[in-house]
């Protein structure tokens, strides 16, 4: 099945949409935050005007877990450049996330560029370790959803698969969808969320680390089908850890620029 | 006035606010956004079962102008540790933001630190370049609203100010309120998008330059009455720019991370 099936969704009555998390998503027992909110820009792009985001924001309620779901949209401003739309996304009537989006059409959008971050350093693909979920390997890791795009690592920030983390908070490496599957915005909300937490390269312990909000920034869209991805930790405190998500196009530049805050994995 | 009764709300029925957007706030004829917003973290917080924020993000639709507006409440999930919460301000009935925010106690949340930022290197208060609107000075430089709190400009970064920028999309400095009030999270808000756009100091034309969506993490209670404050751009693309805002106390380190969208001036 393509992402975009596993994205997709149905209308169903007026500013509402039905839609399924698929099984395979799961981290333990938990459809993975990025991959839900797709549900919702999916529903979003749909219901709104324009045809590209600039900046979706999130905040994760409850786990979603396989099984089907509803989006009700919330239509805000409609303007001539940039409009705003909010949407909940609902399983057994229970809010699991809600979020807000900008929307524009990023063909129409003109001005002067210029991009002070730098391109991250990392191994070319084939130096990185490919890291797929097989059906024999159980829920833990790689966890389900690795098997459901295409995730290397760069070698020297993939300590934490080898039991080896180097101590810094901080992953790297390539995503893209499976088969060459042509990259847009969804897919760029799912790589917003799809490294494995950075705390898993210190020496905190290991776990489950919801998601509590995430902002994506969309700058342009994909011209590659495989990208370059950092996430990196800026502090950790209180029960909680910042993330910093730079996803680049090795042809088209900086792409997305996203931010969460995640709790920190449960002591066990 | 304080600043306390310059972002003060009025229950006006269930999950309902009244509020004033005061004058003074303006930049040209439209109230700053980040002071908006400072009205809707107020209610929320008036709303909400918990004392901090943790995470607000908004999405500006419309400019606000100093007058009544009407704040309206959407709680979501009140949860043991994590409560979230929306809102819009309303102007004449047209929404005017769109914010959603995740609340905790701060004084519950446990767990190891790291910080990785480092402190930016700002000049000494005494060698900032304190910039406070005087009511003689008329709507634009400096604009109103500089004159409703305490702000001095690090003479590296101040370029902007004397016709000779210095080529890079960035400020910093001091910031505080009047007379010493003490700094709380409404205030913290008001300083994630105080500082004049960073793009002043290139050589774009200046002007408004309207925010679109601006994320707000707030990482522990400010200790001091005066922060320093820093305010990069990533990138400027298709007529709009980043900027990431990072709020220190000299006492207690870190408090804010946020990052806003915002539109180029027009060119005139």
């Amino acid at each position: 099945m393509s992402f975009a099936e596993q994205t997709a969704v149905r209308p169903a009555g007026a500013d509402t949409y039905e839609t399924t998390i698929w099984e395979g998503w799961d981290i333990g027992s938990v459809a993975n935050g990025g991959y839900v909110l797709c549900l919702i820009v999916r529903a979003m792009l749909d219901a709104v005007d324009k045809p590209d985001p600039i900046s979706v924001n999130a905040h994760f309620e409850r786990p979603g877990h396989a099984g089907p779901a509803i989006i009700k949209i919330d239509r805000g401003r409609e303007g001539r450049t940039l409009s705003t739309v909010s949407a909940v996304l609902y399983q057994n009537e229970k809010e699991v996330i809600r979020a807000t989006g900008t929307f524009a059409d990023l063909d129409a959008m003109e001005g002067p560029t210029l991009i002070r971050a730098e391109m991250p350093q990392i191994a070319p693909i084939e130096a990185c370790l490919a890291t797929r979920h097989q059906p024999d390997q159980g829920q833990f890791y790689p966890p389900p959803f690795t098997g459901r795009f295409a995730i290397a690592h760069d070698p020297e920030r993939a300590g934490f698969a080898t039991g080896e983390p180097h101590g810094q908070p901080e992953m790297g490496g390539w995503i893209g969808l499976l088969d060459d599957e042509p990259i847009d915005a969804v897919a760029l909300t799912l790589f917003a969320d799809a490294f494995p937490p950075t705390i898993f390269n210190t020496n905190l312990p290991i776990g489950w680390a919801p998601t509590v909000e995430l902002t994506v920034h969309y700058r342009q869209r994909a011209a590659s089908s495989s990208l370059i991805t950092t996430y990196e930790t800026d502090y950790i405190f209180g029960g909680m850890f910042s993330g910093d998500v730079e996803i680049w196009d090795p042809e088209a530049g900086l792409l997305v620029e996203a931010r969460q805050i995640a709790l920190l994995p449960k002591t066990t």
